[in-house]
């Protein structure tokens, strides 16, 4: 299958279930409620490592928050409702609750909860007040800026994790500008983030490695330096590979964002150095959910 | 003590000694350095409640950076060498390894080292490979856009955390102009970070609360809609009070980040609603280090 | 008439009939196509002494411009068809054809149109060609980079300029943090720009002046500073005042920005500064366009 | 000569002698100062098209302003002195009067002056009124959030305008990060600036062309999809051209920023499609400075 010049592989990305949580940030303007967003979802690319996998998927308009103020959402995945509570509590209370005008509020109706504001309350001191609005239970924390506001919980769903697809390209600039305009072009998707720096990773991993201790390790198949000294995956025109991952809160939210990313890689159009689009995947027994690119963009 | 109509408190701020350590992030271009560097310093407000605070100290041009790329400094400050080291390589692995065309090097020397790229050279999986950069031990480590070089390891020293100064003013508003000011006068100053969302943060805090879980908790002589209720330290006319904290390597690079950011402050001028300019202690029983405004305004 | 705390003055914006025209302006990416933006719309205020006024509108997903690249659209106000057409065509070849990667298509259909690239293709010297996209004419010409796209011509339509609204506050800050506010809110509102830096604008005028050759002057009534000295009419608690003004295609356009920008300034609710809004006519009788704050946001 | 894998061609860059003056325009911060700056700069990449070429030169610290804010320095380039000076008065009344906070004053000193404040200040209606600051005059111009500062005056100098050099690249992307890189680079230099959009330009030109009325053209032995059709500087394997034009305030300047900007095009490194690094000229008859690439990379 070939799109606008580019050969789209005839494979798979394999994803996993995940849970997935919504949160609100607002705050005085959007530059400061991004401000909040953007400490809360730092060291937050991949769960194992960081505990948990968090992005920024909107910036809201005034209009829509339950403040009426600007907003920013977030999305967290994490591998059960206990974790990811844990993690985002820890998050909320030392960057949300921090964070200059801020308030935050559920992003998420349903009957699993974790708590948001519930146990951050405390930090007031007994001051705090509990406050219905819209019949939400949110409670005010007096701070130096006046209140905080943070609604008592938000809730989780089930969720994916994983969904990805690669870029294999003749350069890493050509890779780069070629996710650049992927992300770019993603970026206003609901329901979905790209949990690594700038939504790109270069590190593409295979389970297990040669030492013991470490359950993953650099998928040497797709490194282009090794092309001769191992089993690769690299076309011989193909001097670098990048990778979109996506995570998002229904597969069809990742098949979505993957047919707008995959679409603005291609409308680079030939000539510009981008050789495939692939994926990647465990030979599809490890992840329950498996997005076949040519299914996809046909 | 007034300077440019602005009220400086006799008081001083009570600041308590870290262990820090600078790491050099490079990159194609300073974007995509500084997405790494965004990503490795996110969730770090915090000591306790992050494991570490860290932050962007400066960008810094091609020719200054050790692989002649564009890079970032960034500043890591924990409570201990171990508990450092143990942040550094997590965050590294997490944040820099998976970043497109990233590297990253120590960023200072000394005897006392931690590790950078000892441990995550192992992601290599044996093919990474060891290299010597103007006598720097480095790994190479293969990946799909070509190789993460990371150097073995870094200095760290012993360091200063928890100085700060507080901005009272008529409103949330102006105080916060107050600190955007003050936050980007201060942004180029070398070996400081102001690790809170965007510089500022308004939750301050006193050791101790009613809760016996709970160690710290709001400040309530420093909330202004507590005024009626406690023993308040707002005056009459405050309604809003925000704090730079700032981490320095020494005592006195954060003498001179107080000097230029309460400079700024005050730059406003009359008329803009900044009442009073003063600064978060315990007393002085607690922190090693003691930053008296007046004496630094002087 | 009181909205969230603030008053809004029983009074209304007086607003001129113009030119406008849409151009789409496409590149490898929004950051690239964005760069030809400004320049082209850089230093165009106000019509008089720039010879038209002109602001981004919007960015545009790959999948919504007519070469299927992301791309930012631009409005341009003038006098007159023809005054608009000649401003077009230089600022597209001093700031599009020379931007690289740039494309540029008609953003308007309609009767009455203007050049786009009929003239500017003479760059080419004689290796230009006519090509048909989608029915439309366009012509590739010959650059370093490749070929610059611009269409033959695009259409232009009656619309408004001048609508406006004026936001009093105690201090400047606080009018500016409101304007800012209005401004975030008001960026994805179809139809509309606010040309001045920022979009906002502090020197308000009044028709006339004591010099002969000067026809406008600072209007004495709203400059806090001269309030002892003239018939003034900016009440006591005002010592800032600060002017969004819109250009739209249609009075209804102006209308939903108007009401988008002041919802915003009120939001900020009581205690934050803002005294009230206000808005700029001259009596009623030079404008043909007149918006009544009250009625807008009933 | 090769750097780092990229060939430097044995040309030179022509350049033109032409009149320059900076002016420092502050503000409440940086973002204000930055827009009123952006509008003036605005419009302004060729003398002959736009009138002047201007750019934001330096931010500037509060502390190296003559106000003690947030500064901006800009700097203009034109044909004489006087052209000079029509379009400062014009864009300093349309962009810097009109944004909020701003003040403007002299950048440079010297005996040969052009009015900065001289005629604005009549905006003020007789309201205006002389001040001394450090012994500049100054204009205090009554507006609605207070008064626009605007010094009386500032000098010019003679200076240098287009200095430049090329980038000959596989693809646009490359040739598009590879100039990105060097812009980043030469960001920070001072006496210089890069007045194309984004600091890049794809339109290179000849003089002459086949029609009367147009005198200069695309240059068609840069235009790669020419190749075939006319002799062609562009070698076998480059697929695009951009180039970075300079205005510097002495030839010194200029020479400073080629050597920044092509270090940093060279420090991308082999395999990274960066073929040739040229530069253009017009046979050396028509500009008075050349610009030798390989003494400058010597």
């Amino acid at each position: 299958m070939i799109v606008n010049g580019t050969t789209i592989d005839n494979t798979f990305a394999e994803a996993f279930g995940m849970k997935a949580t919504r949160v609100v940030i607002t705050a005085l303007n959007h530059r400061w409620a991004r401000h909040a967003a953007q400490a809360m979802t730092g060291f937050a690319t991949s769960v194992i490592g960081c505990g948990v996998e968090a992005g920024i998927e909107n910036e809201l308009p005034a209009g829509e928050t339950p403040d009426g103020r600007p907003g920013v959402s977030v999305l967290m995945f994490g591998m059960s409702g206990k974790a990811l509570g844990k993690q985002l509590e820890k998050r909320v209370s030392q960057c949300v609750l921090t964070s200059p005008t801020s308030a935050v509020f559920a992003g998420m109706c349903g009957e699993k909860c974790i708590n948001l504001g519930r146990n951050v309350r405390f930090f007031g001191d007994g001051y705090q007040i509990s406050k219905l609005i819209d019949g939400h239970r949110c409670w005010r924390i007096p701070v130096m800026d006046g209140e905080f506001i943070a609604e008592e919980s938000t809730a989780y769903c089930s969720a994916v994790g994983g969904g990805n697809f690669l870029v294999l390209a003749e350069s890493t600039q050509q890779a780069l500008i070629a996710c650049e305009a992927a992300i770019d072009a993603m970026q206003d998707i609901p329901n979905v983030i790209m949990p690594f720096p700038g939504g790109v990773v270069r590190s593409g991993s295979k389970v297990g490695s040669i030492y013991k201790a470490l359950p993953a390790s650099t998928n040497q198949a797709f490194c282009p330096t090794l092309k001769g000294m191992t089993r690769s995956h690299v076309p011989d025109d193909v001097e670098s590979v990048l990778e979109i991952v996506i995570n998002g809160l229904t597969d069809d939210d990742i098949r979505r964002a993957i047919r707008t990313g995959v679409d603005a890689v291609c409308a680079l159009g030939a000539g510009q150095g981008i050789k495939r689009v692939s994926a990647g995947n465990y030979g599809g027994k490890l992840g329950q959910f498996h997005f076949h690119l040519r299914e996809i963009m046909a």
